[in-house]
């Protein structure tokens, strides 16, 4: 838990130069575009600790899985997220001394992350070990407007000294990952070409192994007070290393620009022989437009951005803040326009986990782009999963399974499974779930039931047939029953019969079999089609779902009037999580791990996630049961756990444990909550946040095909607002003290449900409903 | 599996040279004293495929633990068996040549383990490149009467040439291990020393990290035609390889003989600055006693070890063959007169596994070498663990135990835990239960109660409490359970209530009491002592063990009548394993891990390991209704399973499956059973065979301080005998088909048990009892 940045509604602001929170700094600064990322680290030279970071998206490499003690079915390889060529570096001599913060007396160090209008801003004031003084600004940015590209704009202000000042602008492909399993000591790039000019440079790389090439480029220009310099420059190259460095002759008090343009692109999206050539396409197109209006068109994207997706907080800053960090990460790392990228669970802000997606992004970060963005947004993370589906039937067919039956990886990157525990690989495999769910909340907030016909169906029976291979029949209970699995809760490993797992098995057959339906009904040549294609053997197989669905075995006790996490859950010796001493949380780093399997103690939603996913299934007490039988018991030691709690405490009308679930999840990363934001921010998990204001606090909720609302204002608070994407139309939501004003921004007429009770809102009009 | 070698009854016998199963030669063919071991690779320089493996008994390297994804608790390290300095080595030139036969036709290659007389004979004829042929025949041992000390008779004859032959004995401490984690690519050793002389030659390396020395040694004289030759020779220093080069004029039908002696000694024995003085003694004595009589000694000694040791199977020389193959391999493991030894899982054949000691030894092999060895070989393995007390109750620390409460590792070199899976290392704690059983076993046979006195109870306290911990009160079941543990069937992981686990458990704590009444009545001083040491609260701890043996819930079905191996266990689709494809046998090759552990498929004794240790508790109906219960499920796809089945099968009668079990024991490596034993041979397991032999088929048991046999002969043998030593009187059994005869080859008479009658054996006498 740290403390150390400035309050303010749009900025995130550092105040004062702190070289041992530099890594956590280097991750809460982070810029990207959904294309490439960059962590804040220094332009100029830095042998202080750091963690370098510039990371192109899609692009990887399989490093060689690590495990102890090789169990059938693990995979090969570990997809690692790549550290590529450094685009933003600029050094700085002075004297023939580099410019390095470890080695200078550091004054009114300030750094800021300008979220309303997407830009990274850097200043301070240098004491070089002779005693020259020099003034620096340095403002950056991924443009969201052309995402392959980046601009920096420079600025050395000699504050007690004139003489000559060299920059070099540069290019360094010469980088590796921190952190590697086997392979190649973190150096996963083949140098492929590298070229440089007077004023450019371009390096041009490729990954070992997966053979991914990536062409970086620079431009620069250098100002003097404002007037554009004419320079000469020696270029530089060594090996990956290439730039220019000019010699410039400075007064006290001149100010000198450097204007630097970079590009980065991925043979993801070119040809490799083109990449070069578009690359320098993209550096003098970017120079000639000009920093200046880059920016502009930068902030006016931004504006547009946070249009859509803003949530307003008054009455508490701090919490303005959080939420809007979370929500401008989130858009920084998935932007929704190519259906091969997913959101990695530390986005462009670190190479940890490697691996770009996870379950997290169907339980938890579609509805957030499902509300604010596009509609193509949202479909393009299911397209990402049908890509996928071929290479989740090999994954299935690996572990035993047959007949097209799909399991998902728990980690992927191209589709493969990347995760080695068997605990966790082989069994928790609710995940599978969770992408069948995300077709349903897709279309089930869209209405896109074309979806259905041209994609979800055949992902559908295809988890559908692995649920039902999955199972198996139990003389002794005379149901069905599932072994062997991890739910979400990974505190309690290779149980029976987790709830939440059994009760989406039989959701998703269920699903599968109405869906299947539809797509009969509405297009039956499609589904011949397919049923061909696939071998569906509809009666046989249906007949089974069913059959299964009807004699599934969920374990309950009636007495507590609950469902239990898994078989055996009651023989646990239970107790509060309250009880631990403080000194011994978080649990994860404090008990051996047989200690924690062995507790009731739960690390994130199980039961309740369930409760969550399927909340109409259940009345209200008896959600409100389980949670106050679960909660309790729960560490909240995964990110992903308070927001569904958020969620549900609203619901039951528990609203002061839906704040102090709020609390511990919307300022997670900015006030480093569990000491790791140093290698990267918990994305995923800044989707949570989003929910808990919109499903949780406006108890958003689409049953239907209409919007209902179910607002509860924290007491701290003055206001919330939010505005929703749904189906062609816009709201705005704003809860105050007086009431909800609900805004339809759209130019037709809308009605929401406002605590149950239909309000029909006129185009362009708004209504307040008083508490 | 593999039936490449000649039956015989006391020799193993290799015809033709076959280099693809080399390194399965390698294995079978090691010799070993208990203080070193050689695997068989050849004397002369070999470019094919082979494992060289020349082990120092405990000297290790703590290699870094290899993990996929850290759980708490994982140790460091793992005590990885170290490849030693080579001393076999001697090199041959013909014409700048070397004698290689991966490079030459070989004829009449034959490899001899004579296991009666205990030495290694190879014989060839190689025609080089150039058509020189010449016949090698190589004898060599690692002495048991001097057990630092190896020699080697190494005899060229030049068949079709004359001319000169170039010998090359020489020491190379220039090795690695093949495999290694992360540290040091395989190479352990660092240089300290090295020295040659004209017919010695010295390398003193030091392990990394253990900083243990190893000083070898050796000395050679070389004979022409039976007469000592004079020779020069040129000395070879190259980092770590140390030798002398002899030139030898050689006319065809000459005999060169080269005597090589060494020697090797480790830190251990030994004051580090007097290793290489104290090596070079012993080399300078083996060369003066010279090779013909040592290897007269060595048949004396391994004369006398099968004179205790020795089982005879008439009728099936197969089986004869492999009995004596293990007891053999046994002996040159584990000697029992350091109690810092154990008995490593591959003994000295290879490096696999690593840490010595796993809970084998005090299940399966110590009653070996309570019946066949001094009754301190079997006190100096229970010792061993009395040593590592401190460390046990350090490794219950890490895991959240406390107050004294011990939990013995998994697997270990000198009692830290050396092993990472989570469900074993933390979770297979039945392992306890076998270290707590071993003393009961060793008293039981011996009746060295003073044992209990000065080192067993304390051993078993420190198990109790942790047992004691280990449990908790189910409020549901209104009873003691045990949760998140691995019985010994590691196919069923991270399971609740292991039967066999809360039996062992609840008879530690029980055990331990009637231990500390035995100790408090005949030593209350002692006992005072340890309980003020211990902190021993005697009534609190023994009245709460109390409680929980009274309260223990354990898994059953009265129906049935069966044991429950865990909770849930009969929610399993349960199956028998003859219903598994042939081509998806053995399972851990063929299916995945979660598969695998949701099956009913039971990989080794597991309840049943139970019922063979706790026999006297349970009536044959309930152990034949659980041995027809499991034993059909059981795939014995671990080498530690057949033989508890043996037992069993034979105590309830079955004599066709005790058979049908035995068969997949005693040839296991010499068939290469399972594909295995390129590596390394499976050394516990052979243990296992001899308890298969006098267990199952003798019947033999100790109650109440008496010897019992139950005798059954195979229908397709002859006879068996095997002879036992128990407090002090050897008895001879034999049963052949006319019936069983016990000879009393002791000076005192002896009271046994056949078939529960008692029968008085005057000394030195025999008696016959007819079937």
């Amino acid at each position: 838990m740290k403390k150390y940045l400035k309050h303010d509604e749009w900025c995130i602001i550092e105040e004062g130069f702190k070289p041992e929170l530099n890594r956590v700094s280097e991750s809460i600064f982070s810029i990207g575009n959904g294309r490439m990322g960059q962590r804040a680290n220094f332009e100029e030279n830095y042998t202080g600790d750091t963690l370098q970071g510039s990371y192109v998206a899609g692009v990887y490499y399989p490093d060689k899985t690590k495990v102890g003690w090789w169990k059938n079915g693990y995979p090969e390889y570990f997809a690692k997220v790549l550290n590529a060529t450094n685009w933003i570096g600029i050094d700085v001599e002075i004297s023939n001394t580099s410019l390095d913060l470890a080695k200078c007396k550091v004054k009114k160090f300030r750094r800021v992350l300008n979220m309303k209008e997407g830009y990274l801003e850097r200043s301070f004031e240098a004491t070089m070990k002779d005693g020259k003084k020099l003034k620096i600004k340095a403002t950056r940015f991924c443009s969201i407007v052309e995402d392959e590209v980046g601009a920096i704009k420079y600025s050395i202000t000699p504050i007690n000294f004139s003489g000559a000042i060299s920059v070099t602008p540069y290019l360094n492909g010469d980088v590796r990952n921190e952190d590697a399993n086997w392979d190649e000591d973190g150096s996963f790039w083949t140098p492929i070409d590298t070229k440089v000019k007077r004023r450019q440079a371009y390096v041009l790389t490729e990954t070992k192994k997966t053979n991914y090439q990536v062409a970086t480029g620079m431009k620069f220009g250098i100002h003097k007070n404002n007037q554009e310099l004419v320079f000469k420059s020696s270029k530089i190259k060594t090996g990956l290393f290439v730039g220019s460095a000019v010699a410039i002759p400075v007064k006290k008090g001149d100010r000198i620009d450097v204007y630097k343009y970079a590009a980065v692109l991925s043979s993801e999206n070119h040809e490799k022989e083109d990449l070069l050539e578009e690359c320098a396409a993209r550096v003098k197109a970017a120079y000639q437009t000009g920093f200046d209006t880059l920016l502009k068109n930068q902030k006016i994207a931004w504006g547009k951005k946070w249009e859509d997706s803003d949530i307003t907080i008054e009455g508490d800053i701090e919490a303005q803040q959080g939420i809007r960090f979370n929500i401008f990460h989130l858009n920084q790392t998935f932007t929704g326009v190519d259906a091969r990228l997913n959101i990695g669970p530390k986005g462009f802000t670190g190479e940890k986990y490697g691996g770009s997606t996870y379950w997290d992004t169907e339980a938890y970060c579609l509805p957030f782009y499902l509300s604010t963005a596009d509609q193509k947004v949202a479909r393009n993370l299911l397209i990402y999963r049908y890509k996928h589906l071929q290479k989740a039937i090999e994954n299935a067919g690996k572990l035993g399974f047959k007949d097209g039956a799909a399991l998902y990886p728990m980690v992927t990157m191209n589709g493969e499974e990347c995760h080695n525990e068997w605990e966790i690989t082989f069994e928790e495999i609710h995940r599978n779930g969770a992408i069948a769910y995300a077709i349903y909340d897709y279309i089930n907030y869209t209405d896109d039931k074309d979806y259905l016909i041209d994609y979800g169906l055949e992902v559908l029976i295809a988890i559908a047939r692995f649920w039902s291979q999955r199972v198996h029949f139990s003389n002794l209970k005379g149901q069905y029953v599932m072994h062997g699995v991890t739910g979400p809760n990974e505190y309690d490993n290779n149980v029976n019969n987790n709830w939440y797992t059994n009760y989406i098995a039989v959701w998703c057959m269920r699903y599968a079999a109405t869906a299947l339906s539809y797509v009969k009904e509405n297009d039956a040549k499609k589904y011949a089609k397919l049923a061909k294609r696939i071998k569906f053997n509809e009666l046989e197989e249906l007949e089974n779902w069913a059959n299964i669905c009807d004699n599934m075995f969920f374990p309950e006790d009636k007495e507590l009037g609950v469902f239990l996490q898994a078989d055996g859950f009651l023989d646990k010796e239970l107790r509060p999580a309250s009880s631990i001493p403080k000194e011994e949380t978080p649990i994860h780093e404090n008990w051996s791990w047989d200690r924690i399997l062995r507790s009731c103690f739960i690390k994130q939603a199980d039961v309740l996630q369930g409760l969550y996913f399927f909340e109409d299934h259940f009345d209200v007490p008896t959600i409100e049961r389980n949670f106050q039988f679960y909660e309790p018991m729960t560490v909240h030691e995964s990110s992903l756990s308070p927001c569904i709690h958020v969620i549900l405490a609203a619901k039951i009308g528990n609203y002061d444990k839906a704040y102090e679930m709020y609390l511990r999840t919307s300022r997670l990363d900015l006030d480093d909550y569990n000491n790791d934001t140093d290698d990267g921010l918990h994305i995923t998990s800044m989707a949570g946040t989003w929910l808990s204001v919109v499903k949780g606090m406006g108890g958003m909720r689409v049953k239907n095909g209409a919007l209902h609302f179910n607002p509860f204002l924290p007491e701290k608070w003055n206001a919330i607002g939010f505005k929703i994407q749904f189906r062609g139309s816009t709201i705005q939501v704003k809860m105050n003290k007086t009431g909800t004003t609900l805004q339809n921004l759209s130019t037709q007429p809308v009605t929401v449900y406002l605590n149950d009770i239909p309000q029909q809102i006129p185009a362009r009009k708004a209504i307040l409903v008083e508490v």
